[in-house]
């Protein structure tokens, strides 16, 4: 275990376009949000400093609600330091709130849960205002065959039906889904989740599965066979990154 | 005049992200609006044919509704054209709609009127979500001044100071205003303004002031006093162009 003492424990909620960034995760020779966060923080301190988040997030993938922490010496007061990371950092990564945490806080380990929401354009005609920021599908949706289909996911299951790469996972595919609504605004499809904890690509596939129910391709019983299947190879192909947002992780003492 | 017998007119609603363009009208060596819908046409009907906006927007403005003439031999009803056109444009420009119209229609001179939406995002964090898609100001504006002050140019007035080169105008400063708002949703503001016709740069002028007035750096009465004084030089400065979006032309027999 690391020795933390005389050090600050430092919580950040991060907002970030998902567009420009292979993901969130640092990888050589590829732009990635963790990479811009920590140069931020090493402009700022002048030493590396670590900096971890609630979970990766996939290449194209965006955040309106990352959480992320660091510990290093104490610097600044949470608002000054905001100020600081915001006028260091790209325009697509921004901080919205930072906060001073006991320096045993660590994002992923003390997550108790995440909302998601895929935002999917049920319309005709592309808006140019949300190039990559959402799903364009051009033909009509059927909602109330997604939402039988998606009530079938709540609860404690087992998803593995849903992840892309179960191997990737050390432990269980078993997931408790709070909740998980269907919810429209004109022309937009919200699919918004709330889990414990998320498998990898588990909200991309569950939508791409949903949307082929909205499409008359697949019955609703068709996919609850491939949920109760527990296997990724018969379940449908996953939805594409650039309608995920992560909205917000959910901790017992931080709000 | 032109010769139009046996030609087709052809009236398209477009959208386009303003940012990756020098604005809507043809110039040597930039890439334009204008030039990309030229360039979709040419490849549907084989030939050079024009195209007529309703009015040019300028570099890095948006448009919901900007709307388009053109007269063509007779090719295709207006689905089919609306989605050769999608097929063949860039995704930053869309058309909305397309109709057949007479061949004697044109969108700029038979424009009788317009409405423009500026947005405006005032909250102390950027959102990366919009970039280039509103004005950000972190203060707080005082949204009821600025409404106050705005209640000024409604209705029939010389706008001689809020249009950046007023030589350039032909003919008179003088037009309409049938409606200004100012709304909020959120940490968005919005104006909305409709008038049988804009000088140049009017809306962002307008603006610039309003803002002014909601940043307590100029009374109402000065901007009264601004107004009245017909003289683009004691006005305060534009507002920025990613903030503006032309959202609908008006037409007696078009909807």
């Amino acid at each position: 275990m690391k020795d933390l003492t005389g050090l600050q424990g430092h919580y950040l909620v991060v907002e970030y376009l998902g567009t420009p960034y292979s993901g969130w995760q640092r990888q050589v020779g590829k732009t990635t949000v963790q990479e811009e966060i920590e140069k931020a923080l090493r402009k700022i301190w002048g030493e590396p400093i670590s900096a971890q988040a609630s979970g990766r997030t996939d290449t194209g993938v965006h955040a309106r609600g990352q959480s992320v922490s660091f510990v290093a010496r104490k610097l600044h007061d949470a608002k000054v330091l905001q100020r600081a990371l915001n006028a260091n950092l790209p325009f697509t990564i921004r901080i919205k709130k930072a906060r001073l945490v006991p320096a045993e806080f660590h994002a992923r380990f003390d997550a108790m849960g995440k909302t998601y929401r895929y935002e999917l354009l049920n319309a005709p005609v592309a808006d140019v205002f949300r190039l990559d920021q959402c799903w364009h599908l051009p033909r009509p949706l059927n909602v109330a065959a997604m939402r039988r289909a998606a009530r079938l996911l709540v609860g404690k299951r087992d998803f593995a039906s849903f992840t892309s790469n179960p191997g990737y996972e050390r432990e269980t595919t078993e997931r408790t889904v709070r909740k998980l609504t269907i919810s429209t605004r004109g022309p937009m499809i919200y699919f918004t989740i709330t889990a414990d904890g998320f498998l990898y690509r588990m909200v991309r596939n569950i939508v791409g599965g949903l949307v082929k129910v909205g499409q008359g391709k697949i019955t609703v019983e068709d996919f609850k066979a491939a949920r109760d299947a527990c296997n990724r190879s018969v379940a449908p192909a996953s939805a594409p990154a650039c309608g995920l947002f992560l909205m917000k992780v959910y901790y017992e003492k931080i709000k």
